[in-house]
């Protein structure tokens, strides 16, 4: 990222949401509305059996004074691009937001609410994006709901000084975040606030639920971080000690935290979990279980609530409304932005398709051009050195696409000449660059790509699992993606990652075997629109294969390579392996064995294809073999029993990557004498 | 852990290695012994043509000050139990300890440093623990160091307040670990040294080699940690800004580390990377390339450096022999060691056999009784459950056996009645809870056990992938194991994870069925010698299944379940699935179809099996039906093209775990359908 785009726009002086006149006991109405939000997630939980109060009645007043005073968003349209972006990074307290969306009124009946954690509900058991309106991220895997939000406003921060114009203010606005001590324990908020920090994400505010307590009881035995002083070491702006039930000084910390300073802040609520509940306040038994008949009662009774479960008194509907204030917000904006479209159409239309996520028009055929081009080129490459091509080409094409490496920029090849900045330094941080990119995909506006080691994919496999369960469009480029890689040894090898990452559901997985899959599996990424991809490219240099229509056939994700007509045997390889098993068919035609060889980029485009094809490439009746220097266990869905794998199904080992490749036995002999014994069982 | 275990033993002062009269000038000599280690590393990553030499330049004064007048160890005895442990956490720095050893007089001859990075060579591109002698683990994926060391210390703490007695002390020795800027900005090193902190692990000296370089570059565009302030924020001792090329700066900031004060010590050291070579220092270029040729000659001009290459003059070779000095220390200790064994044997026997990691001679017949007793009882309960039998059960017969969780205590149910503190509150931290396990298990002395849900596996992933690849006993308590968690919902639920970690080589994976499998589980795992195992435990009750010599067949990792002779189809199941086989088994049986039900608890261990006992479970030419809630690619290595497999390959969701199972279609009906399609496929 360059000076130019982390400097902080002009900040315009947002309207702050004052609270409407309200009832005489101002403090008393405030309460009222804290106490409609305990107690529809004690009612919830209640009905499902199962769940947590704890952190919803320990937020409340929290989530008061944040949603009604605070935050921009207008529940009719939930994807108003300039809306504030809201992420519960304590997903367990999932009840508060829906309360707060049910309130506030998004499309989330209370019936919906009646129905919370059963199946088919928009009320699952922690947020999950795409499933209710309003939900931000998919939260519950605790820390990278904090990491999603830095990406959000890291993309912001990026889109504003790519939009906005002198006189023209169309993105601008905040995120805000709410995170308890599981979030603050996990290593990746350190990772991601660390990051967020030296970038100065100024509009990010982060309410940390300081109650004490996680699930295994008072946190003193095992969580005694100064956390203030530990996030003014990040760089960050701290509030400290602010009594998390007072909803006055919960304004006034607010208010200091919208003021500019140029860093991010983290509000530190001091709070009771389970606040309300006479018996079980303050408690680690309030965090994960319903209150119970008796308490839930009692509750009731301590705050004064006599409305019936899933009832609300009148007033505290009325107060919680926010559909006529954010209309309002919302057409003000839609002013704003109207003016920014008369003075500069072109980048208002570009701006809308960007936030739409969509290609630009004439991406296909741009594309058609560009992976035909690169169909006639033959030098040999690393796929790594071609992901980078490609990036360049596309970047061209696609100013959404943001690239980036966990300090690895010189060997995942993730910059590239030209890029003029649009690529981050994440740092050592795989974890925290996955969940922040999620956040950036989340946010819109970017396409996201970030690269590491295939071995290290270790490290950030979570967030990428919840890319995948999102269905985000983020791109993953994982480089030295096998024993290839030589001399730095089986801790850096990757043995079991490619099968491992094929195995999370909706992930593609492309492994190219030279510069043309390389492009067309970059093309298959930023084409997808209903989930993310990983590339796993090689460290060292591969031949290019040869053959006409390659280009049609590769997007198809497993395809005729080569044949030697009647093929007695079909070999199967990926990525690097390709050239042993084009080799290898050579070999045995020596020794008058027909060989078919089918490249096979991506197991899950190929799965996903018509049988009409799948059979074509892999014919019944003839014996097939796959290669590839990984675990072969999953490679039996394709070879069957009766097949056979020449793999790696033990670590790598530390020397050049030729004597692995002859240590290990992945050559075209092994692959030859492996073939005969397949054929002929007795030898 | 309780209060008695984790008070600080009464510390005995250790002698100090004082060095012996230098050369007139002291410092000249001392910065000839720095050098050694730097030409070394020079000269190994250029015979090489590849690996790290900027580390070790830079770090060769705190590496001389360290290891010449501070570290107590044997070159002749890399396994004496008092050593003081030293991890390089920052592992591509990898010659720098080759160098150490080989100079201090450890069995590494000049030809293995040589051989650096060479196939079958002692000298590998990362430190890996068991093929070095005083390498203490393995390392390079970053951050992971730290936290072993941290487990290490912890260790120590522990053992020596089980072991050490009143004018008594055998367990006194310190933790040294060397930290680059990546493994600061991992993640990882956030949750450990929390933790570390928290407990106070005052023999630990961590050494922060501050030298503003990563591989991107200066590291000012990504890591502008305040480091010092945040590591006093988790209640370190933290000495600042310690002239890391001064070796009496550096002793008297070691001397200051070594004075008791309850909390484990940073020294932050300025360094310059590749501290030596005249036109490299200070940038990354340095960090993982070699010199080439020019360089390396103008280093050594400048070093003032004659020798020729993997020569030493022999002032460095007789200043750094630390043989004399380490069999003095270690017969010191051993005279200690002889006067408790002589008041104390049984402790003395006990230690030893702990520190050898050996179970105790009556545990095959005990634990056979045991194992006797559990396949007697018919309480359907939770494998969870039932593992925390056997933890107690165990923990009877195997006092190192310790265990912990990540703030899932009262839901992985690792605790147990009577710990008396063998229990360890991990926080939510579940890659450093793993790396903490395998410091203490590399340690010695304990059998390190932790929990979490199983889908949180992901964030400790790279960890346990370490566990494997080292080949140290760490238990992996993961429960929750699938959809049968319910409400928590798509998060929450393991999909892919069972599979994904059965293809980590070296790590054998238990789904048991119910208690009497759970209990053969846990008895394998303590018995295995050569690698950790993980458990995959239900949340919820599993029926008891029948049938007698079920403990000795489980041993196998796959069995016949029930079988009603001449099978037509066998039903292969783990874990809460092997209750829905059975059933299914009775539907087909009521059709007319007979069927073999087979548990297959453990994969691994049945691949390991001779294939007589493999071809009598699963017989050659019958068709196979495979059942498990979770990603289905897998089981075609056990069912083949040809076979089915029930299972679930897209992602859970929140809902009651019945209503999932039937949602899901993973029920006695499903299985019968499709047993039924298998065998008249028309239909």
């Amino acid at each position: 990222m360059n000076a130019s785009m982390i400097a902080a726009v002009e900040v315009r002086e947002q309207d702050r949401l004052v609270l409407p006149a309200d009832t005489p006991n101002r403090s008393s109405g405030r309460r009222l509305l804290a106490n409609a939000l305990r107690v529809l997630a004690i009612d919830a939980v209640e009905a499902a059996k199962s769940g947590h109060p704890g952190m919803p009645m320990g937020m409340a007043e929290i989530a008061e004074a944040l949603w009604r005073r605070h935050l921009r968003h207008n529940p009719a349209d939930p994807r108003w691009p300039d809306r504030d972006r809201f992420v519960l990074s304590n997903g367990h307290g999932s009840m508060l937001l829906y309360a707060l969306l049910h309130l506030t009124g998004y499309d989330l009946p209370m019936e919906e609410l009646r129905r919370f954690r059963q199946l088919g509900s928009c009320t699952p058991g922690h947020p999950e994006y795409g499933v209710t309106p309003g939900v931000e991220t998919t939260t519950g895997p605790l820390g990278q709901g904090l990491a999603n939000a830095i990406g959000m406003a890291l993309a912001e921060r990026l889109l504003g000084a790519e939009f906005n114009r002198p006189g023209h203010c169309i993105v601008d606005h905040r995120t805000f975040c709410f995170v308890g001590d599981g979030c603050l324990m996990e290593g990746i908020s350190h990772e991601a606030c660390s990051l967020a920090g030296t970038l100065g994400l100024d509009k990010l505010v982060v309410f940390y639920d300081d109650n004490g307590i996680s699930i295994d009881g008072p946190i003193a035995g095992w969580f005694t971080d100064d956390t203030p002083q530990r996030f003014e070491a990040y760089g960050w702006r701290v509030i400290r000690a602010v009594d998390g039930h007072d909803p006055y000084a919960l304004d006034a910390a607010i208010d200091e935290a919208l003021t500019p300073c140029g860093k991010p802040t983290l509000i530190c609520c001091r709070t009771v979990i389970g606040h309300g509940s006479p018996n079980r306040a303050g408690s680690a038994d309030v965090h994960g279980a319903p209150l119970g008949a008796a308490e839930a009662a009692a509750t009731r009774a301590s705050l004064g609530w006599t409305a019936p479960p899933f009832e609300l008194p009148e007033e505290a509907r009325a107060g919680w409304d926010a559909r006529r204030r954010g209309a309002t917000a919302q057409a003000e904006w839609q002013a704003r932005f109207d003016a920014y479209a008369n003075a500069h159409p072109q980048s208002a239309s570009e701006f809308l398709r960007r936030m739409r996520g969509d290609l630009p028009d004439d991406f296909r055929e741009t594309a058609d051009a560009w992976v035909a081009a690169v169909a006639q080129k033959s030098e040999p490459m690393a796929t790594r050195k071609a992901s980078q091509q490609a990036i360049q080409a596309l970047a061209g094409l696609l100013p959404e696409l943001l690239g980036g490496s966990a300090d690895l920029t010189g060997s995942t090849l993730t910059d590239w000449p030209g890029s003029g900045g649009r690529h981050l330094h994440y740092g050592v941080r795989e974890f925290g660059m996955a969940a922040v990119m999620n956040g950036m995909a989340l946010h819109g506006g970017f396409l996201p790509f970030g690269g590491t080691f295939l071995a290290f994919s270790d490290y950030a496999r979570n967030g990428l699992r919840l890319s995948a369960l999102m269905g985000v469009r983020v791109v993953y480029v994982f480089t030295h993606d096998g024993i290839g890689l030589g001399e730095d040894g089986p801790t850096h090898q990757p043995v079991e990652h490619a099968a491992s990452l094929r195995l999370v559901p909706n992930l593609d997985v492309w492994r190219p075997c030279d510069a043309l899959e390389t492009a067309v599996a970059w093309r298959a990424a930023v084409e997808r629109t209903d989930g993310p991809t990983a590339l796993l490219l090689s460290r060292q240099s591969l031949p290019v294969q040869a053959g006409t229509g390659r280009a049609h056939d590769a997007v198809r994700g497993g395809y005729v390579l080569a044949d030697d007509g009647r093929p007695e045997l079909v070999l199967i390889a990926t990525g690097s392996e390709v050239a042993i098993a084009m080799e290898a068919g050579q070999l045995l035609a020596g020794r008058g064995i027909a060989t078919r060889v089918v490249s096979m980029p991506c197991c899950e485009v190929f799965d996903r294809q018509d049988p009409a094809w799948r059979r074509a490439v892999l014919p019944d009746g003839i014996p097939r073999l796959a290669i590839e220097a990984g675990a072969t266990g999953l490679w039996r869905a394709y070879v069957g029993l009766d097949g056979a794998v020449v793999g790696l199904d033990r670590y790598g080992e530390s020397a050049p990557a030729a004597d692995l490749y002859r240590h290990f036995g992945i050559t075209a002999d092994a692959v030859m004498d492996c073939a005969q014994r397949l054929r002929s069982p007795q030898l």
